[in-house]
């Protein structure tokens, strides 16, 4: 029987392959280029980037497996005196050029902590699938917000409503006092253990892996060829600062990369391509912007 | 005889004036405009904004006096167990339309912590001045050096040196592992007390804040009207992706502000208005932009 981490390993494999092609259909036009990099201090990982498309402007879909000492900023956030980790999994960022088409991000990741002597001690499951629209589509949502709840039920039936709670929390500017986005799933710290199947949370990710395509391109394709105005970029322009200020100042992702040495510019292609800053920016009273805006103050329930 | 606290925000006060009266001389098209705004827990601060100029595209003068309990995260981060603070300063950051003109930033602050039975138990001076430039002229870096220099010298002749080094360490990416520009000086916890009179540091923090015009200004004059094309603002752009990663990635200013509640705006008014990124981009090999970054990577005496 193969490890827990092997076959996670084959599963964010297939993926990779799938979601890249499955997205490349829905671009029409640009393909994902491959990077294949090492990590000096353990492991590596394969980048894919698309760029210039006609429908994303940029987006990057990388998996990537890194283990070694944990530096000690890492040990106390971590809050473990664990002394070395294995962790790997499938990381995905796409922003499209349409306003109206929502910029999503989905991963899924596998964590081993080891002692001094070298023995497993702990390991677990994470990830998520999030949307951050620039103009709100009630359907769009709900339907990302739906096929995300499918991929749960078979698993237990709480927990969509745990991990969307999770998500609400998670993506949160609490400098802005507004959401990322409209949220999705979060969970991490899934443990495999004696009251639990080993391979359950496994064949959770893999469902919720294969769920994100079917949430998130249905709606690409709805909304690709909607027109736009200079306006509308104006404006997306200003959101995605807000998408950048959360990946910089909050996400722990980000944050694990860059403190455990990881390849900067694999971490960072989660970051949009054009983005503006404007002082004190406040949408039109009445505005479509500003109904964005209030779903972000207030997390809804969209089921 | 005053109180430091009030000699020093008298002269941020002056200061505020003079450095925006300056800077709206040299762009000569936009004004400054100012909110007055209140922190909930105590204290408030005056921001002035330019936007849209002939010569800057977005840029603020600041000054705020805040105080109130420090945050658990704060007290451990400056590892005391104080219960209070005072602080008040002035910041700036301009960010020019011409890629020719460097970015720059200034800070002089003052700073009071208090026990739990209130009393004054530390305080010191911090600040400093650099330069961010998209295309390097030894010349304006020089010039900024050596007014620096000029406005260290009158207060010990060890400071330039010492404070040129600590601020070529603080403006770094190490994800980048290069400059965030080509710096300038930057110095914090200069303590006023009882081998050093109340006034010495307060007197040198007032003579780096009037040198930042003299440093500065004439950079932008000599070469605000230097013709520029599409390829200079894209390389304009992708820098200030390293400069946004700085301000939110390792900042402590930014950190400092955003842990305590500080008005977020007033905070990332120091963001510029249009930004890039793009994955893995490199200068062509023997550009004026690989010029740069070898000056990035390895930073320079100037002097």
């Amino acid at each position: 029987m193969e490890s827990l981490r092997e076959e996670f390993l084959q599963l964010i494999g297939r993926l990779h392959n799938d979601i890249c092609r499955r997205l490349e259909l829905a671009d029409g036009k640009a393909q994902f280029t491959a990077d294949e990099w090492e990590r000096p201090a353990g492991g590596g990982g394969k980048t894919r980037i698309i760029r210039s498309g006609a429908v994303f402007q940029n987006g990057g879909v990388n998996t990537s497996a890194v283990w070694g000492e944990l530096p000690a900023g890492m040990m106390k956030y971590l809050n473990t005196s664990h002394s070395s980790f294995y962790a790997c999994g499938l990381s995905l960022v796409m922003h499209p050029r349409n306003p109206f088409v929502p910029t999503s991000h989905a991963n899924i990741r596998y964590f081993e902590l080891y002692d001094k002597a070298n023995n497993l001690t702990d390991q677990w499951f994470g990830g998520g699938a999030d949307l951050t629209p620039y103009y709100l589509f009630g359907d769009d949502v709900v339907h990302f917000h739906q096929t995300m709840k499918n991929a749960c039920d078979l698993y237990g039936s709480e927990l969509y409503e745990r991990f969307k709670r999770a998500c609400d929390n998670y993506f949160y500017n609490p400098h802005r006092q507004e959401a990322r986005g409209v949220g999705g799933i979060f969970f991490d710290r899934l443990r495999t253990g004696e009251n639990c199947d080993a391979r359950h949370w496994l064949r959770f990710v893999e469902s919720v892996g294969y769920a994100f395509p079917d949430a998130y391109i249905p709606i690409v394709n709805k909304r690709k060829a909607m027109p736009y105005t200079a306006n509308h970029i104006h404006w997306q322009e200003v959101r995605r600062g807000r998408y950048v200020e959360f990946n910089l100042l909050h996400d722990k992702g980000t944050m694990f990369g860059l403190n455990t040495n990881g390849r900067t510019e694999s971490i960072l292609m989660s970051l949009p391509a054009t983005v503006r800053w404007e002082y004190d920016y406040q949408p039109v009273h009445g505005s479509e912007e500003e109904k964005l805006i209030k779903v972000l103050k207030s997390p809804r329930d969209w089921l």
